[in-house]
Formats: C-alpha cells, structure tokens, sequence
C-alpha cells in the first residue's frame, strides 16, 4: 500500500438546505475540495460518494454519476457506497484504496445526504433502512430505542448517572456553538436537558442528534503528489472497515459495538499507534450513549469510565482526550452519508493547526463512523505531515 | 495487478421468489459460490454487495452487512454498491479490485434484487430512481420510454424494422427456453411480438424486460490459489467501469451510449484483444433496442447493422458472435442489482464448456452491464486458464 495524502476538503454547513438539490449540496463540497487541492479535476481516477436514504426519500439513486457527471468528471468511475450511518466513512475508505493500492492517483470521497424534507413517519421509516427489519424491525424498534436499551444497559452494569451523560450533551453543544458549520450548537445546562421531551426513556430530545442535510468531501492523492499541493497536506495513516451484527441478538452485549472495537484495533495496528498517541477524536455520537460506548470501545478511556471522565471534563478541548471538538453529531448534525467524511474534514482542520476549536498541537486524529445497530465501522487515523 | 480467478459462481433462478426474502436469495446464490469454489469461507476479505431498489420498495438497507453476517463472514469489510442496473457488474468490478490490488486474496461479489412484490406503480418510480429526476424524470419520462426515443432514432438514422429488431426477441426467448434459470424462455412468432400490447411506441410488451426477484454471486481469488480451488476455473482479463451521462440532454445522440464505448475500447486494450477475439456476449439488453445498439457500442457489429445481424441470426449461437445465449435479461429476467453477475454466472458456464446452450469452443466472453440512461457501464472480459 501506498502513503496517501488528503490534498483538499469541502463542505456545506449542516443544517436544513430546504431549497438546495441533494447533488448541489454533494457538488458544493466535492468543488471546494478540489479548487483547495490545486489539483486538476482531470486527474481525478475514481469518485466514492455516500449516501444512506435517497432512495427511500427523494426517490433518487444513481447519484454518485449525477455528482461525477455536474463536476464534469468525464469517463470516471463513479460508486455510490452504502453502509447507513457509516458510508461516508465508506466512501473514504474506498477513496483511500483506490489511491493506496495503485490503481489511481487522485480519488474523491464524498458523503450526501438530504433529510429534513421529509415527514417525521417518512423519516423514521428511511432511517428504519438501517435496521434488520425481519428481525428487530418486526418487533417496532427504531433507532431511539435501541440507544435507550444500551443506555440501560450501560447504566445498569456500571452506574453511569443522568448528570454523567449529560455532560456529553453540553461539551458537544458547546463545542457546536464554535462551529461554523453546525446545525445546533448551545450553551445548556442540565435542567434543560432533563425537561426536555422524553424521546425513548431514558433519552431526551437533547440526548439525540438533529435530522439534518448536507455535504463534505476529500480529495486523496498519493504522496508523491506533494509538491503539486496547494492546501497544506494531511497523511492518512490507515483506514479500516468492519461489519459487525445488525441486531441485538447478534451483540455479545450492549455496552460495546464489536465493530469498532475490531476496527479500532486493527486500525492502531496498523499505523503503529496506541489509543495514547491520538490527539483528537470525531467519533459517532448518534446519542450521547452513544459517545461514552465508542470512546470505551475505542480504547481511548477504560471501560465503564466513559461517563465518569465525560463529567470530569476529560473529553473537553484541553482535556486528556478531546472528543467531538466540532460539536460531534449531537450539535454538528447528522447528514447520514455526509457525516463520515465530515469528520474527515474537522480532523484535518486540526491537523492544519485552523480550526476554531483547535487542539493545541494536535498531531495524530481518529474518525470513528457506526451504521445501524453496530453492523458497519468505519475508523481512521490520520496524521500531520510534519511530524 | 494481479491475475484473478472466478473460482466459484452461483445464482438463484430468476422470477417471482414470493415467499423469499432478498437476503435470503443473496445467501443462497453466494453459498453455492463458496461451496463450489473449495475456499473456506474464512479466507474472504472482502464482500461487494449490488443491489439497486431494496430502500425505495422492501425498506431495507444495509443488505451488505445483513448478507455477511448471515454468511458468518466475521469483521469482513461488507460493502454495498450502487449504480442502477449496473449495480451487479460494479460488485464484481470492486471484488476484483480487491483482488487484483493484492489488498485481499479472496473477495465475494453478490447481486441480489427483490420486485416482483410491488405493485406497478411502486415498481415504475422505484425503477425511475435511476433518472436524473431534476431533468429527464420532471419531464415524466420512463425507461420504457426512453428506449423508445433510443428505438426511433435508431430507426431513423439506419432504417432497422420491426422485424429486424423482433429477431433480437425471438432469439434471446428462444435462448432462454434452453437457461433452467430464466424467467420468460419461450418460442415466439412476429405475429405473437407485433400483437402484444403496446408499452411505449414502438416498444411491445416482448420488447421489454420482465421485473424479477433473483441474486447471483460469483467468489474471486487471486490466480496462485488456482491449485486450491474445486471448481474449473476461469480467469479474469478485466473489469472496466465508467460513467456516461445520466440524461438524454447529455448524449451526443440515442443511438450509442459513450459509457459502453468507452468502457469496451478500455476493456479490449486492457485484455490485449480484439472484439474479434471474444467468444460470446451476455451484454444488457433490457429492452429489444438496447441489444442492438450496445452490440454496436462493444464493437462486435458494424455501426447500423445489428438489427441486421439480429435477422440474420449471426448473433444466435453458432453465428458469427452469439449474443445472450443465457436469454439475457429479455428472457432470463432482470432483478437489477443480480444482473451483472447473472451475466458472469453464464459465461463462466461457458468458459467451462458446461452451459446448456454452449457455444462450441468458447474461450473468451465477454460480459456488459449498463445502469440508468447510460450513466454507469461495466465491461468485463473473461477467458478460458487453458488458452
């Protein structure tokens, strides 16, 4: 495998772009990534694009060659990739082989997805895509409530409080609030997340990410591209992706995802790191449950400590590990197919040393992106040049 | 690259599978493939899953992750692909990458499509996702009708007859009459073809595809396994995979499509051959029209002489380039994301020289899968190990 640079980022704001097509939105972020690379479109070998529910929603597939064919990538090989929550990350990995394995120099990566047009009922329903619907689907589980049962379960094997996981929510919020591109950040307090409505017990709607629209993209090229660059180059030092079960029956437990535990060890494995050496994290806090397990699972906190150092401010910018700095799902929003390769995109501002939530130093971040009930992860780690 | 090996294949029947659930049609397919091919199912490390309409018409995605975890294909990276009909031909192109690049020595590809359960209308706007609908689909345009357009320019420029192109029908009925797997085999007259109800002037009921239910799978690995395997194998020459427009505004003119051209002038040069070379076709001939015109775009006829050709019975088996001796999608059926490896399916059969309508001392075949209005193509080229 060759060494791969990320050479250009792009992004639409995430939120609610009601008057804006779905390819637009993908064509906005893919345009902006490749103008920031100083690499000619022309050069471009293969397009990955993700994306979870346009078919369910708008009716439209094929989108991966609509995007290719608006940003006149001719002759191109272009995929849609489709993992739920994870195909952005997906889509980057695929990006990331094309041009690791040798078989182009130049791949794009892009994550779409257009939601907030739809009804509640449709919305659901769409995102139900995710679930195995012969087996948890039948019984009338939704999203919500499978992170209500971790949740549960969590709580009950390792005492997590409401206070705990509630800190999760106001860091995320927090950290929104200093995010251009996010959907819904906030300075909140406890009192507004416990009167907030019940979503599924114990959830509340602040415990849950918004529905949301938008793009990301990233543009990849192999290292001996250097010299061409005119955006300041980030190294991919791996990238993983595993599949784990698509129901609940099939976990050993609910207070982890094997997926990522999987992913993230082969992950570190391969770029030759320990969970100590990261300096950043954007990982998948579909629900604020949902970040204490993955950070346990990514071994970035002990087990059953997750909630404990969320309280403790641990997880903060500055603190022993930030996690979700660009406000995570939870106040950056949650364009499905957007979301993987919109970490990408914040964890390369770090690693730039220019976001507006930096982490002091920051030389080595990890993307971590979960679909359905734990059936697909995608995680990885990428690296400043310079160090 | 590496050289790569097809070393296993199964598929379903195509047709009506009422009581089968899609995942359980994909199971089936690739378990034979694996079964056959004498590798255990441990040593894959990469499944390419193609399916198409599974969000718009079942609710269901994640079919990579549900396939594979109903596989036992533990932490294997599960990936779905899309890109309309040419979803299943993209699944065995990534399986190949996998291979060839060396990232994997075993790699699965399935295809697997569920319809028949929908009612017409549903079937209609979830088959229309592969529109560009901002342009072709707000006009109300179809596929039927499309083709229909593609038919009357063709007629017009090189002066093809109704019976001409109702040769191309009673062939591929009459080939699939001989394939235990197709949906629609039958021997039929003009008179049965002229009189069949009118879909879009000048397509004919028997000019259209039926809508099916089917999966096919096909089990790749890398050429210095070849002494391992069970099966007669059959090398991969290539697997090509471009973009074309996804409108008709977007095509130079209806009667090619820049996509297939694109891909079989990559594909001969690639595989070091000549059209002349190949054996036998299974290309995508979703409509009557769309055989003739894709015959011309791979280079096999002379442009305005496929119909031609068609009456002639040179692309019958044992004419001067057997087309669709599987019944192609007229008569074997179509469940879209399972084509493109149905077709791989049938000319593995060939190159084995097991096929039940077996070209005589078929070494080459080539197979061609097109998505959309043109937008994705996928051209590969398979071979004989002992030529």
């Amino acid at each position: 495998m060759r060494s791969v640079l990320v050479a250009g980022i792009g992004s639409t704001s995430f939120g609610c772009h009601a008057d804006i097509a779905l390819e637009t939105l993908a064509v906005r972020a893919a345009d902006a990534a490749i103008r920031e690379s100083g690499i000619d479109r022309r050069e471009i070998g293969a397009l990955y694009l993700g994306n979870f529910v346009a078919g369910a929603l708008s009716g439209q597939e094929i989108l991966a060659g609509l995007v290719g064919d608006q940003l006149g990538l001719q002759q191109v090989p272009c995929t849609k990739v489709e993992g739920a929550c994870a195909s952005g990350g997906i889509a980057f990995r695929h990006a990331w082989l094309a041009v690791a394995s040798g078989w182009c120099d130049v791949a794009l990566a892009v994550g779409a997805e257009k939601m907030t047009h739809a009804d509640n009922a449709a919305t659901t329903a769409a995102l139900n895509c995710a679930m195995d619907n012969r087996s948890d689907g039948l019984s009338g589980l939704t999203f919500p409530g499978f992170f209500g049962l971790v949740w549960r379960s969590y709580a009950d094997r390792y005492g997590a409080s409401r206070a705990q996981v509630s800190a999760v929510v106001r860091k995320n919020k927090a950290n929104g609030l200093l995010n251009p591109l996010a959907q819904m950040g906030a300075i909140i307090g406890e009192d507004e997340i416990i009167q907030s409505p019940l979503i599924c017990d114990p959830l509340r709607r602040f415990d849950c990410c918004p529905v949301s629209d938008g793009a990301a993209a990233v543009l990849l090229v192999a290292a001996d591209r250097r010299s061409d660059l005119a955006a300041v180059p980030v190294e991919v030092m791996t990238s993983v992706q595993t599949r784990g079960s698509p129901r609940i029956a099939g976990h050993i437990d609910l207070c982890s995802f094997q997926a990522t535990a999987d992913a993230a060890q082969r992950a570190y494995a391969s770029a030759g790191i320990t969970p100590q050496n990261v300096d950043l994290v954007e990982l998948h806090d579909c629900f604020s449950i949902a970040e204490i397990v993955d950070s346990e699972d990514l071994g970035l906190i002990p087990r059953g400590q997750g909630a404990a150092w969320a309280a403790e401010e641990r997880t903060a910018v500055g603190g022993t590990i930030p996690i979700n700095p660009s406000g995570g799902l939870l106040a950056k929003g949650h364009p499905v197919g957007a979301t993987g390769l919109g970490q990408i995109y914040e964890v390369v501002r770090q690693l730039r040393g220019e976001h507006a939530n930096q982490v002091r130093g920051a030389a080595i971040g990890l993307t971590h992106n979960l679909g359905g009930a734990g059936v697909a992860c995608t995680v990885n780690i990428l690296k400043r040049c310079d160090v």
